[in-house]
């Protein structure tokens, strides 16, 4: 199991490319986005897929690359919609430039994606084409219900995890199956890697959520507190609103119509309503049922232990983060 | 030659699509922009082409409506970028909604079109996306060098020759060969007709680019002087910076600096100056050049002599708007 060497031989891939063409001024943006660094789980998925179902990974390359520029590509587009000065703890591009810049480099990326598949045959091409065009638009689907979402009080908790699945793990999912097509696999065992990389990307948002509120502020990522700040209706929110009674719920309510300066109440009370209804404990459960749904799938694989090994190493990996 | 039933089968094509589905409000603005009209002549190129070289039209109906949403998708994130409040006379996309709705709703739309070549048989679709690919590329490529023209004082005519060959010819001369690609025609054909287009294109901007300033204001669809208003680095101003003298230079320089709310004077100082200068024959006589370009590549095609009729009589429809 060696991710640091996928991380390094895909990095170098990425080195590789000349992303600064003429017009500089919508190339040098998509040069940004791409070193502004990141885990690259996703391109990495790609390669280890393609790894364990053949005998290497060094012809998935560019379908890993696809996968990254479209990652980042909803990154530029997402964070013009979100207003967000950061990105990475460095200006996002429409900051940096402008909004226009960012709508059109990030364009030009979407479009680059789909030419990186242009390294494969016909028929590898255009199964990699399919699957990266509904996956491509599953996000954008995912995007617009987490906009919905903001403005709406009647969202279900089937709801959020249809909407999380969409924005976040089915792109883990096709990551991984790209790798499988590029290893020209069987097509159940290209389904079945979907399968381990939905249920463990929905695990891995919902911990994201429970980090988000309870992580360790030295080693999360991202300020802690930021979605309570924000008044997201995330897992958490979701479920006390249908565990609570009616004072933790009406309170609830109350705190996330509040728009502060100074979150320090707001947190420390919406955390209590939280740790009342048993919330930490029942996400945890729910990450829990993920992990395991995705670990099931591996069984049904038709792969060596070893590879399967590798598959449950790189999730125990990614949601060993600190709690 | 039959243009209307072109146009016609394509719209009942278009219209047997659904296109509002979950999440309506992702959706509704791609099916509002497409719904907004206009004369439907990509599309109805790729048909055109593909009957040319076979013996039917109806199977290039999905890479015809993929030429027309991408064509589309350009319009919504242009109209973002252009602060443009009106398309064909209606609210632009991010007018009725908002700037957010036209990026994702416009993200949406490319990835569609991608879909769209899923009809075909692997080694059409690697043809088909690979051309796309290339070409919405070089759309961005162009409008990016528009936007950059914006700011700068040295364009010369080669640049902004480029500029245009890549903001729309490259689009009218892609939807042929597309058609072409899929009436399976050998690649002779296929590449003869795509110059056929984009010397058509050049031919037809530059034409737009006359209308804009000299067309008559009961038939030009357009404000006749808007690229003046608007102080745009068009074919006529460039050129009149190329061969008139240094009081012409200077006055032209000095207008084109001003906005104005008024614009008559403005307008006719300009137009004098690019009629003293002979600018007006200049560029038709670029327009005729570009026109015969295109008509030579019929002589080369290897196709019967209705099929190059048909080609002609479009490019004569096409160029014959009232001047």
């Amino acid at each position: 199991m060696d991710i640091l060497n996928y991380q390094k031989e895909f990095l170098s891939y990425l080195e590789s490319k000349k992303w600064i063409q003429e017009p500089k001024n919508l190339y040098k943006p998509i040069d940004y986005i791409l070193q502004l660094g990141g885990k690259r789980i996703r391109p990495v998925l790609t390669l280890m897929a393609a790894d364990i179902f053949s005998d290497g990974f060094k012809k998935a390359l560019p379908a890993a690359l696809a996968v990254e520029v479209f990652h980042n590509f909803t990154l530029v587009h997402d964070d013009i919609m979100d207003d967000a000065p950061l990105r990475r703890g460095k200006a996002t591009v429409h900051e940096k430039w402008d909004i226009n810049t960012g709508i059109l480099s990030g364009d030009a990326m979407l479009i680059l994606a789909y030419q990186y598949f242009e390294n494969y045959e016909p028929v590898v091409f255009q199964k990699l084409a399919k699957l990266f065009s509904k996956t491509a638009l599953e996000v954008c689907d995912g995007q617009q219900l987490d906009v919905d979402f903001e403005t709406r009080n009647d969202v279900t908790i089937d709801e959020y995890i249809n909407m999380i699945r969409l924005k976040t793990s089915v792109l883990v999912a096709a990551a991984l199956k790209m790798g499988a097509i590029v290893a020209e696999t069987n097509d159940e065992n290209a389904n079945l890697i979907y399968d381990f990389g939905l249920n463990l990307g929905l695990a891995f948002q919902l911990q994201d959520d429970y980090l988000d509120t309870f992580g360790n502020p030295e080693t999360f990522g991202k300020q802690v507190g930021g979605d309570i700040i924000e008044n997201k209706k995330t897992y958490l929110y979701l479920k006390a609103l249908e565990v609570s009674n009616e004072h933790d719920r009406g309170k609830l309510k109350y705190l996330y119509r509040k728009k502060l300066k100074d979150n320090t109440v707001k947190i420390a009370d919406v955390k209590r309503v939280f740790k009342v209804n048993d919330i930490p404990f029942l996400i945890k459960d729910q990450i829990e049922k993920y992990t395991q749904k995705a670990f099931d799938t591996l069984a049904k694989m038709d792969i060596d232990e070893a590879g399967k090994t590798n598959l449950k190493n790189f999730g125990l990996w990614l949601m060993n983060r600190s709690v």
